[in-house]
């Protein structure tokens, strides 16, 4: 399978607590374990050309992860599409974090996608609620981060196809924070934990989660919609027949 | 309740087999079936400035009706996002027929909401699926309509919320053609029937759904979330216990 | 409208506590705010002949409400049956806290409908996560109950309709609260909050939920379809065209 | 995977026409093509003891196809219930055609599950709705039956997890003809085709869909809840903290 992992990659070189948890990049860091499992991994950053994110990239990738937080601006309108596009078309989507608010997600959901959020490094659960779902293959009932970000509801966005994961938050909050949808013939995963600052995807639970979704994902051989002016399958006999109705 | 029937109004200039069906245009005909229940009804269209949906107008509207079909490039982007805002913030939206390809629908979904078409005359038979939805209230089991045009799948719109009406075509083909969907704060029905030439709105059953679906979008007093940061509602201890994860 | 509620009526009669809580029991307590609205509200009991449910009254009932926790095995299932084939036929059915396990509720949901529980007096905070819904008119961003008995994940039922509120509990775990699910024409609403020691549904919000939800739910003049042999709407020419296949 | 095909096998034992179309049993002909994929595929049937499914045949099942028509009330009791507590544990369930009567599917959809029929020899055309389904793997945008059965909505299931088909039917009818269920861990596909007496089983297209539901619905090691009394994993501080509620 061809994965391609985008990031944003800013943090990692303007602050320097970020590039002592993630010294190879947040893209870095989830290409290792992707890359335990024969997968051809990819990565791609916002200052690449194109984003790194070509014709030629995209239609070579069968799923594509997305971190970003704070340049979701600096992407191009143009790129947006090409990546609504690909994943219409089949080619499945995961968006980490902060990317909630990213253009691509916004324009896949059609809605603000806006949420709460705190920084204050307390303990976040993720329980499983959809316990038969192929996205939590090998985790336990929950999974705990001893520190993390805090994302709260509301989380603007459609109800989800498939709600998998509700997180806990040591404040108070609770969290829709993995949740599956299918446009077109693409399937999107939102998965919440990841802050920049925290050692989020190096957890073992979070990796397999993020292993399966892949998977989940990935791009099947079904059958491709013809769109348009289409001839009738059936004789139409209402002309012949007017008097009827 | 405030409702405004938007129009894009060409085909009814354009066309004299359309002026003849509607002599008072889409618009005209749609107003006068919603008027009969006490609604406030204001209609707006394509050529006026703004396109006839101003902040003020939008502002004091509870349900927005929408028609149009061949001239969707023009309307402009910034009034799409105007009513997005308002959709999100809890303005009722009903997309009939060919606006499914409107810019407005296609932003909510998130998809590119194509399908097949064909123009011959043909017997269209709605079935309800979902009979106990107050949008089906006062129908039967089906509605049929002696000619319209055919839409087919694939409809390549998400899985709606609720799947109310499935069409079946003479000429072989079945389509989603009455769905909801949540969006926000904001209440989404797409009705299919409706092509220019037909004496549609005519129809008693097709007005019943409209006026239903006028009611079920309805805004109503329900919470305004908050975003952004958010201070705890409980004391946060982690920083004291590390130790424990 | 028409409303009964059922109560299974034991921890009133046994429990002292419980007694001081609901002094005229818990179908008296949500019969007093329900009856604010100009409803017709009868009351039920499990010890009353057919558990008070004879058929002339289910049959005069637009919205039922059931309470029931340590005696589900005592409700008997032809009444259970007789219930379900109501709901199935367009009767809205509010299912109560510890009502999860009841007979109705299972039956409707086809799942164990488990769940994890604890009585520790801590807190608990409804999240609205889909703030246009209806059943959230006139109360606020959450819910928050001093002291109630904690409800955890996984809940064992189908994935909602439409999850309205999610539930933080103090000690750690969440729970989809409050959630909605259509069976044939009829619409059912679980309402998480309400153990028997508490003063739960004397709270504002609460009752206004449930006030929303039994508006919701009420059953309205739907189309009521016909099951069995059914003859031909079109002609069909197979047999004569079976060189054609 | 171990697949277990259970059919009533009835009609092939007592109506000649069937016989000649199965003369292995609808069983033997859905093993046939099953057994093509490196599965191991058992079969059971009515009128063995338990119904040939015994707790050890069950506990070693991942998938069960159901096929039964005219003697779903000989079912027993116990053996349905067996057959519910597996699924909910992660069984995958494949429910084919006039199947949407068994016992086990009504009790596992909480609904009547009836509907409209017709043997009237007409064309049947399957449309995809969900493209990107894994169950619609290798297939065209329709599958296309010349002859079969009618089954006309309304079809009283719930809402589907996911609707994957929708059949058009030549007499004028529509019908939910392929759709998803999650109850507990376990996935359950409701699939329309296979009156008995045409060779619907022989379709290489309907067997594709089979084998794409088998292993879509296949078990995985996914986390399993623990119901019940649960302690605390947080500090309760509300009784100390009373004033403050």
């Amino acid at each position: 399978m061809n994965i391609t992992i985008w990031n944003e990659n800013r943090h990692e070189n303007k602050n320097p607590e970020v590039a002592k948890v993630y010294p190879k990049g947040i893209h870095g860091a989830l290409a290792e374990f992707l890359e335990e499992e024969a997968n051809v991994v990819r990565t791609a950053t916002l200052d690449e050309p194109e984003h790194g994110l070509t014709e030629e990239v995209l239609n070579d990738t069968d799923v594509l992860l997305w971190w970003g937080h704070i340049a979701h601006d600096e992407v191009e309108d143009a790129i947006v599409t090409r990546i609504q596009d690909r994943v219409l078309d089949g080619m499945g989507l995961i968006v980490l974090h902060s990317g909630h608010l990213s253009k691509i997600f916004r324009t896949l959901m059609g809605t603000g996608c806006d949420l709460k959020w705190r920084e204050a490094d307390e303990r976040e659960r993720l329980w499983v609620v959809e316990p038969g779902h192929p996205i939590t293959e090998g985790i336990g009932e929950y999974i705990e981060m001893p520190k993390e970000e805090m994302y709260g509801e509301h989380f603007d966005i459609p109800a989800p196809d498939e709600l998998v994961f509700i997180s806990w938050f040591e404040g108070g909050e609770v969290f829709r924070s993995g949740a599956t949808f299918t446009r077109g013939r693409g399937k999107v995963f939102y998965f919440r934990p990841g802050h920049e600052t925290y050692p989020t995807y190096y957890n073992k639970d979070i990796q397999t989660v993020i292993k399966n979704a892949v998977r989940w994902s990935a791009p099947k051989n079904t059958p491709v919609p013809v769109y348009g002016n289409a001839r009738p399958l059936e004789a139409i006999s209402s002309k012949d027949t007017e008097g009827k109705n």
